[in-house]
Parts: structure tokens; C-alpha cells; sequence
């Protein structure tokens, strides 16, 4: 029997993260062949062009999409969307999977799912089930009404994904990927790398031996006239704290024009003397920065996920995670130059949390191949109740 | 306080059957300001043009868009959806509504969903809740997870709604206003044209007035390679029976080439001489034709819907309304050739049925227009569990 | 050195025969390795799949592209070019190819050229240069523009092609590929296959060995609101002749509609008794039909085509090859069926024709394989003067 | 009669300066009414958002369409273009223009053209007939060749066009648009505004009242990978001078990411202490800053069209005007420090040139409204020889 042909699609630098221990074992297994899809903003060098990471990992890439429209509005957004269903159709058309695998909920992923479903793909979709605000709310939910086959990262959304109707035996916890990598860099924590160095970036040089925090916030989509101004306060925030910081430029969505405008302007106009700006880092690199931070500011998955494992310190602003599932690290602050300082002093001196296995075990990639392996793979169902 | 600007996609034929009376109630309404758009087969004059139709009802279009692909595969269906998003998020960009209102589960209604939602445009799902087969199954559920209100049919379809994880203040049975159209039908019967000379049409001449039965039966799109040979069971029992027919073209999607082809080829060697054949009708001259006939044969969801209320015995065949909730007036049978004639030839010789209400009580475009004009309209939502 | 990739983009039907044998020089060439794109209408039952012909003649296809839009306006033309050129784009991207060859002037091989010039690849149009009515006329010449290599079919389009500003050692006459199709036919003009039997089709069975005409004519896109009136005056004409006719569907192009509801109503109405239906047919089986027919009536190309190189009869109607260049067996008619009818009738008494070689001599395929193979590919140039 | 529709598309900032003068004199007639799209990067923040300029001069917007894929590349300039194909075919589809109007010969203006031309729609090609380097050149004379009137800027530009094959009839030289306003200029040339002011910007501040220098230089999209090279001796020469300059951000262009990444690295690493960059100014406030200063660098059409007007040298660097007709005022350099810094250096101490009225003497928009209303407006054409 030939091996069955897995098409995943990775749309944006973070999702690559997200499921890069997924495509190893993929990769490996003998039962399966890997077809990886590369497309959106995970092809722009604006954003951090994923594609040199990706090669360098040893994955052979099937076929690359660009799609991203200009503008970082919702207009553009939903422009993105329609035109990745229809480039996505004719790659699955002519690559002819016998699954395809859409991640998460980042607003370009239903087009995946979509290019899958209609034309009678078994749909396997990783992480649904969990709960925030955003676009990625809707969407995340849309793409679970999409998928024949659900593999979540906690108990919590295996539990939503069945009570959205779908067969308890078609929904698997099988953890978040992000874990697994997580766990290979708690296991071997140290620094091996110097990000001035190797990722070059922007603004002040300073000695990260002495103590860091990393900040990453991305727009809101739903507030996205607001983006600026949110990131306004971070901004005052992390410059009156006057503590080294290492920050990410935020992911393409309606609003990151704003938010980059932000940062741009208050570097113009204030010259922080603190913050050094990066576009992207590989995968374990990035965790190995967290890991040795004293904290990460904003509002970014990763604080809610890896940073539980991890036992980083969050502080966590606005309504970007709303309601998703999270551990003791995580403080929720709101867009307020003053609590996020405030917040961030906290954490600063406070230690490393214990390590939460909320999201998985480490094991997440190796069970999500077994079951590609294993499963039925079925694209035609009916809603439970 | 100026009126809320609604604007109303129509992407195929039928869906404008289904709509109407809720478009006569909000162009008529005080608060609201009625934006038509008419966009996909509605457009097509292969699939019976609705436009016509629709303009002489006297609503005046707003803005058409073509974005039917040729070749009626699961290929082209996806990306007929693809290109619906851009060209409807450019539309919707331009006509600057309220709110948008997406129908029903046809596969390109997905794509009225998410030009609205990404936009931060609320959001309004007609006909969610029920249950189906083919990709209408999934399409339906997912623009409930995308939608911010929810306009249903019955009360079943209003707690599956609930149960998906909407919240209870924002989902609202108004009934079907396809009811409302039955509703006048049923109080005014008569055959008030001539089907041959109105429509014109192929096929054989008969004398409508002594008895005829109707059949409209559409390919199912997850079995789309099926569907030359699911019609020609259907057409060799229509011919077999030899009472009069009339016989309407399937819609696009994913299969209708199999199922015309199925019809062509028939016609050209079994010259059957009880059928004639339509693209189209009037949604109530359809209904006065079904009104009068014997029975409806075939998969169409106006056997479940409006023949419920009309009270017509339906012969539903095959998976296309699996689970669908049913009155008394519809048997289920296999695609086979001797269940669908004997299942006719009982119909044929049974009275019609009582009027069941199941689908509404005629009210629901009324309804409608009293929801869109004083609900909160809202674009952000979280899942209630 | 590893041969050079050459990506030929097959949009429709006819343009295979335009290049099949340049297809097979280039496939044998070990200079050159062919990378086969089957898009458009090429792929669509509805015109006569062309993909079942191509691969029973053993080439590979390297992608194909579902890019009709449903409507045979000139807006779903327009919308089709435009999603050809974004499909395209990829399918290059993806490809890589050394040089890309556009065929001829059908309205969407102007999507070939854009996603090919703008992608710095060098550009080979062949048959530019020519001249004729409708959309064809203006896309032709652009295509020119867009392209860095011309292999035209006649000295007088090479003339032509350096008059719009090329340059002299640029544009290079090779002649046609369908003439050595046509010089295959002419060296073995044997009916080999039984019409009905091989192709099926619709209409009257008649004896095609007793003589009999062909038909072809397709909508000009320039007057697409006439072509259901313009196809009927052919059918008035060849059904009023009553001798045998092989009738051919049209191109999917605007106004195609028009004529196959046009065919479409007058066989229902009129029940023509010596006409017989067909899509499509393979390339040499085609030009045999037309070798052993009387005339050729309509406004196909190959009526002024290969049909010179095999010397029959042809009753050219209307604008479409307008000033094209033609030899002595082409005769011109207007859109009446008393032309037609009389032009037809002499046709059939007159004997076929000396073979003109004014569109070459049979020896394309191998000219043009040979150039791929040879000339410097460019892609950048200016105009000459 | 009612007055006829003219669409004129605009799809990039300068763009609208070419254009201007002619939107007001349609505006202005009787016999006119204006369609004015916007689309494009003129949309774009990032480019400078021309629709602020545009509001605020009275024009009334008739539709939007974002259009322009993330990339910068050769790649997602094709598809770019094609979604330009798509979603200006539905924009016409729905306004119903009498003729439409596209300008110069940017990648994206063929999407105008073939939306218009397959609709059969009257197509007017303004600027036509010149001669340059990049993409530009082979879109340019494709425009000429889908176009149905063409309204040239130069005698040459009219014989060229002439030679392409264009009825002479259908060929009017009425000079440039962008002339109107430099002659506005030459009248009134008083700095009028403070830039840093009115425009903000980033970098250094400086005294334009004692001498300053503009620079304008966008990529060449045949040599894209070359963009960051090139634009980087522009920058070591200008940093070398050590006299005041304005520097304009370059269009959206394959190659503008490796211009602006260029710009970023040397401002970060060299910290240039004479130059101030600016995005975008609106249409005469250029041309006033042209008038007043010593020279443009770079190699911007404006040096060559609008500064033979105004009389400012120009060192034009590069291919990209290659060829295109040029008065005194002009001085082409290649891409290297040396040259640009002392072609720069002579221009400083050099005196402005006399006006030139190679491209036109200030009527032009009149001109061209006054064609508009009276010319006949076909569609339907063949080459001229």
C-alpha cells in the first residue's frame, strides 16, 4: 500500500512553530508521505520569510503561495482569504492529497479548510476547541464545522469540539506540537546563541546576560482602528521601565499596519533606549529566548501556551486571548501603560513558574502522525444532535 | 436617525424563493434601506436567469457579480467560493451596509459569510440549524459559527443553533418565508397560467389539467461522480410510470453536468413521452404548480419546506435531505428505479395532505424586518461555552 | 547542461491540434524538456475534454487549471483572463520554466503572457502577426508586445510582426503547426474511423460515405448579442440544403451561449433531418473528416488554415477572419442563409482545391523545437524604433 | 443626450498627478460626467495614500478596489494585475461607463485595459507611444494595442503609436496632464509650505531655504534583485555630498522591498546626517519642491517629463528611462557613486534650464475632456497594415 499523502498548509511564520514537530514525525513515518504547502505571509520577508527556517529543518516544500493583500485591513483580509481558497484548490487539485491539515484559527486558515472540504479532502484539524476573541474566534469555530477530524491540545477543547456537535470519536487530544519543542528547550535551556549576532534587527544594543523581557503584540482584527493606540501603551510602558527588551514585529492582520506605524513612530520620536526589534526567530530559538527572559509582554498564543510549559512569567494585555484556557503564569492586564508596567516589575522579580502540561506533554507530533496513520479518513458527516 | 442599511446576498435561483417575502418587508420598512445583490447561477441564463424575475417583483440590484466557474466539479465549487469572497468583500466594501444577510447553506454562501464577518460587518444567518447531507451539512454549520444572529425555521433548527454554542438571545425562529409565499398559494390555488405557454421550456405537450407530477432532484456534491446514474434511476421510473411530468433542471454544483448529462442523454435515446422539461419558474407559479400537481419526485428542499405547508406528497430520494425535520407528507426511498415508481404510483393515487406549519405559519418575512430594524447589531461574539 | 524547460499553456480545444506537433518535437528534443499546462476550456466536458486526447497521445501535464468563468459574456470572459493570469502565475512560479510559450490569440492567452512576462521569463507567441476581427485582433497584437520571441505561421505575419516594432531576428516564420497535421492527413486521407460510432454525438445518423459538408462557426465576441441570430441563418441555410452535415459546438467564448441556445432551439422547433451534433474530436481525426467532405462552412480559422494546405471548399462567414490571409479556397459570405446556401451548394459541386502551402509546409513542430533549443532566450527589450 | 460616463482609473500616487488636470476638466464639461476609481497603491497607506489628496481636491469616488498583493517581487506584480483583471471587470460591469480611461503604462494598468476592451467598452490609452526600460515598456505599447484612442504627450510618442498599427485618425497628441501643472507652477513658484511641516517624514531636519536636492528612485523590475544594490549608491553618493536632500520612498514595484530594505540598512548603519525621507506629497507641492531645488536624482519620469517644463537638471540614473524622449535638462549617469555624486555636484552649481514644451504646453486636460465629448467612441478595430 502506498503511504498515504498528508498536505499541510502553513499560512504565517507562528503556525510553522505550532506544528513543526508534526511534520518531523510526519515526515518519518513510513505510512505517510509529507506535502507541504508554504504560503502567505509565511513567504514575506516583511514578516519574517519562513521558508529559509523551513529548508534549513530539511523539509521539501511542494509548492509555495502568495497571497497576502497589501492594506493590513479587513478589507484585505478577507481579500486574502478568497484568493488563498482559490490558489489553495488548484494545489491540492494537482498535488492530491489524501488528507489535508489546516492549523489553528488564524483568519487565512478556513481557506484551507474550504479548498479541502469541497473538493471531498478529508479535513484534519489541529487546535480547536479553545476559546479568545478576535476574528480567530469565528474562525476557529467555522474550521471545527469544516473538519472531519479534530486533534486538539487540551482536555477543555476536546470537550467544546464535542459539544459543537462532532463524533467524541473523530475529536483527539493529542497536545499542542509547540510543547514538544518547548520540552526539548527545558530540557537544555541554556543560550546557545547570540541573538544580536544571529538575528541582527534594530535598535539598542545592550548585555541580555544581565536580563531581558520579550514583547510581542499583534493587533486586535475586531479593534483594529485601535491598533496603534494599544501599542502606544506597551510602548510607554516597556520605555519607562527602562529594562532591556527584545521585541517582535507583529503578524500580517487588519491593524499590524497600525501597530507597526506605532512602533515606528515611537522610535522616531522617543529613541527608547532599552528595545532592540526583530522580525522573526527559528522555532527553538525563539523559546530559548523566552526561557531565559524574565518575562514576555503582549498578547501573543505563545505566552498562553509554550510560556505555561516553560514557566515563563506573561503578562497579558487586552482581549486577544480572552477566556482561552491558561496556567498560573499568565496575568491579565489591560491596555494600560500603567498596569503593564506595574505588572511587568512584578514579574521581573518574581521566579520561573513550576512547568504546566495544560497544552501537552511533549508527545504531540509523534501521536498526530500515528493517527494520520491509523484513522479512517472520512469527508462526509452529519452533525451529532 | 438615518435607516439601517441591510444588504441581502442572493447567489442561486432557488434562494430567492426562500427570501422574497422578507425583501418585500425590508424595502417596505420605515428603518430599513434594502441593498439587493445578486451574484453567482441567480445570474446565469443556463440555470434559469433570476434576474428577471427578481426585477420585475420591482426590487431594484444594487450591484451583480458573476463568479459561477465552469465544469460543476468539487474543483470549481471551491473556487467559485474563492472568488465570491474577493469580489463580495469588494462589493460589501463599496455599499458600506449595516448588516449582511447570508442564506441558507448553498457551498457559495460561505463566502457572503466571510466577506461580512472579516469585514466587521454583523452578520445575519437565514435557515441555520437544520440538518442535511452533502457539503451543504458543513457549509450551514459554519456560517452559524461566522454569523451574529440567527434568523431560523423551525424549533429544532433554533435549539441545534443554541447547542452550537450561540447565545440564546441571538438566535430567533421567524419560520421560513418561503411559508409566507405557500401561505398565499394555499389561499389562492388555482392554476393561473398556462406552464407551456408562460415558460415555454422542451419536451413533450401534455394536458397539465388532468393530472401531472413534478420532479426536480439535484446531484448530491459528495457524490458528485454518482450523479448521471442517481437521475437516470429517476428517469427510467418517470418513464416507466408514463404519467404526465414536469421536470426542472438541477441547480450548479458539483455534479449537475452528471445530472444534465444524464437528462440529454435519455432524452436523445429513450424519446420519452410523458416529460417536459423547465429551467425556471416564478417562486409562485413553482408553487401553484406543485400546489396542483400529484406529487413532487426528486431531492429539492421545497419538498420538505413549502410541500409541507402546501401539503403536496413528496417522494424524497436519496441522502441530499438526510435528516432533514419532515412533515407527513414526504417518503423516503432509495435511488432505484422501482422504490421511486412506487412510491409515485401510491402518491399519485393519495390525497394531498393537511397543512403542517412545521416551517412557519406565513409570517417570517414580517418578522424578519421587525428583527433587522430594532436587534442590537453586533460583530463580535464568544463562543457560551 | 540540463535541458531547458519549455512550459506550453494549452487553453482550449483547438489550440492543441495549433501545437500538437510541436509538442512532440519538443518532448523528443533532448535539448528540451517539456513542461505540458492544460487550462481553460480545454479541460471542460462541455467543449469536448481535451485532456483524454492529449494523454492518449502520450504527453504528461504538468498542471491544470479550471479557470472558466460560467456565463460566455464578455464580462466572464474578461473575469476568466483575470483568473487565469493569477492561477498561471503560480503554476510558473511553482514550475520554474526556461521560457513559456502562449499559443495564437484566444482572448485568455493574454493570462499565458502577463504571468510569464511579468515574471521575467522569456515569452515565446507563436501565429502572432496575423490579422482578423473580433477580441482575437486586439489580443493577438498585445500578445506581440508581451512576448520577446515571435514564430509566426506566413512571411506576411512576419512582415507584420517586425512592422509593430520587434526585432527582424526576433520573429522567425516557421509555419503552422496544424499544417503538418493537415500534410499527415493529405499523405493518408483515408476515412479510418467510423464518425458515429468513434464520437457518439446527437442528431440524424445519415451515410457519410455518400458526401457530406461540415459545420463550424463560432460567436465573434465583438458582436457576442447577435450570435444566436447569426447561427440561425446557418442553420436555415445548411437545413434547407438538406445534404448531410457534422455540425460542431462552439468555443466557450462570449456569445457561445447564444449559439448553442440558438442550435439548441432550432433542433427542438425544426427536427432537422441531415444534421448530426459533435463536441470535439481528435486533431488528425478531424482534419480526415475535413479532407473527405465537401465544404467546410462556418468561421473557424482552420477553415482558413489547414484547410488551404488540404485544398476544400470553404464558406467563410462573417468578420471573425476578417483580412486574414487566405488561399483560393476560401469563400466569403455574409450572415444569410441565401448566401450560405448558394455559396454551399456550389461548393459541393466544385472539386477540392490545389494544397497551398501559404501557411507552411509541414515542417513546424521541428522548426520551432529546434529554435527553443537554440536561440538565446531574453526577456527583456525595447521597441525597434 | 445624456452626458457620457468617462471612467478614468487610477492605481498608483503618481498616477494621479499625470491625471489631474484632465479629472478636472471632465468634471468641469457638460457633455462628461466622471467615474473616477481609485485603486491600487494609491490606496495604500504604506505608498502614501493618494485618496486623501484626491477627497480633499473634489473629486468624488465612484468604488475602491484594493488590488495589490505583499511581495514586491515579479510574482505578485503578475497577480496583482490579475486580480486588477477581475475585480475592475466587475466595477465596470456595474458602473456601465461610456469609455474608459488608462494611464502610462504601470504593470498594473493592462488590468484596466483588458477589463475594459473584453467588455467591449471604448478604451482610452493616455501617454502612449513612449519608449523606456523595465516591465513598463512591453505593458505600455499592449495598452496601445488594446486601446481604441489614444491621447499621446509628444509628436515622437504620436508617430510611434502610428507605426504600431493605430489608425492615424485615432491619435491625438495633446500634450501631458502633468504639464498643466508644472505651468501652474512655473507661474506661481514660491515655496508656499514648510515640508517638514506639512509632511512630517523621518531624519534629519535641515534649512531648505539654503539649498536642497530630491531623490526619487524606484526599482527597475527587470533587474529587481539588482534594487538594493543600486539604490545603495545612490545613497553613499548623497551621503558623500553631505548637501540637503528630500528622498521619496519608491513605488510598489517588484524590487520596492529591496529599495526601501536598502534605504533602512544604510540609515540605520550610516545614520546619513543630510537627508530627510518622505512618502508622499500632494501633486503641486512636488513640483513646487522640484522648482525650488537644485536638482532631482534618480530615475523617476518625472525628471523626464514635468522637469523639462520646470527647467530643473536632472541626473537620471539607470535603464529605466532608456530612451524615452528627453529635453537639456536631463543627465544619465549609471548606477555608481562616483558618477551620480558628480553629475549631482555639477547640477548643484549649475543654473535651472529654460522651459521646454517637449511634453506638452499646459492644455492638456482641456485637450483631452474636449476629445472626450466630441470623438467618436468605438471598440471595435484591425491593425492598420
Amino acid at each position: 500500500m502506498s503511504p498515504r499523502k498528508i498536505c499541510v498548509v502553513v499560512t504565517a511564520r507562528p503556525s510553522y512553530s505550532r506544528i513543526k514537530t508534526a511534520l518531523t514525525a510526519i515526515k518519518a513515518h513510513p505510512g505517510l508521505e509529507l506535502q507541504l504547502v508554504i504560503a502567505g505571509s509565511a513567504l514575506l520577508d516583511r514578516y519574517g520569510n519562513a521558508v529559509d527556517f523551513i529548508e534549513k529543518d530539511g523539509f521539501e516544500i511542494a509548492a509555495k503561495v502568495f497571497m497576502v493583500l497589501e492594506g493590513e485591513n479587513p478589507t484585505t483580509m478577507a481579500k486574502t482569504t478568497g484568493l488563498g481558497v482559490m490558489e489553495l484548490t488548484n494545489v491540492f487539485y494537482n498535488l492530491n492529497p489524501d488528507a489535508v491539515v489546516t492549523i489553528a484559527d488564524r483568519f487565512e486558515t478556513i481557506a484551507t479548510s474550504i479548498a479541502a472540504a469541497y473538493q471531498n479532502i478529508p479535513l484534519i484539524h489541529i487546535q480547536g476547541g479553545e476559546v479568545t476573541g478576535s476574528i480567530d474566534e469565528k474562525v476557529r469555530h467555522a474550521n471545527t464545522k469544516l473538519a472531519d477530524l479534530h486533534l486538539v491540545s487540551t482536555e477543555e477543547a476536546k470537550e467544546r469540539v464535542i459539544k459543537l456537535g462532532e463524533e467524541p470519536e473523530k475529536v483527539m487530544n493529542t497536545g499542542c506540537p509547540s510543547i514538544d519543542l518547548a520540552k526539548e528547550v527545558l530540557e537544555s535551556p541554556q543560550m546557545h546563541f547570540d541573538p544580536f549576532e544571529k538575528y541582527g534587527g534594530v535598535g539598542m544594543d545592550f548585555d541580555w546576560r544581565k536580563g531581558y523581557v520579550v514583547v510581542m503584540q499583534h493587533p486586535v482584527t475586531t479593534e483594529y482602528q485601535l491598533a496603534k493606540m494599544h501599542i502606544i501603551e506597551t510602548l510607554k510602558a516597556i520605555d519607562a521601565l527602562n529594562y532591556p527588551a527584545f521585541w517582535f514585529w507583529p503578524n500580517v492582520d487588519a491593524g499590524s499596519d497600525g501597530t507597526s506605524n506605532g512602533i515606528r513612530t515611537f522610535r522616531e520620536l522617543q529613541k527608547p533606549e532599552n528595545i532592540h526589534f526583530f522580525k522573526n526567530m527559528e522555532p527553538v530559538d525563539f523559546l530559548v529566548l523566552l526561557k531565559n527572559s524574565k518575562a514576555l509582554i503582549g498578547n501573543s498564543s505563545a505566552g498562553i501556551r509554550e510560556c505555561s510549559y516553560l514557566g515563563v512569567p506573561v503578562i497579558n494585555i487586552g482581549n486577544r486571548q480572552h477566556r482561552r484556557t491558561r496556567a498560573e503564569n499568565v496575568q491579565d492586564v489591560n491596555y494600560s501603560e500603567k498596569e503593564i508596567r506595574e505588572a511587568t516589575e512584578q514579574a521581573i522579580s518574581h521566579k520561573h513558574y513550576p512547568s504546566s502540561s495544560l497544552y501537552g506533554n511533549g508527545e504531540a507530533g509523534n501521536k498526530i502522525a500515528e493517527i494520520l496513520a491509523k484513522t479512517e479518513l472520512t469527508y462526509n458527516k452529519t452533525i451529532a444532535y
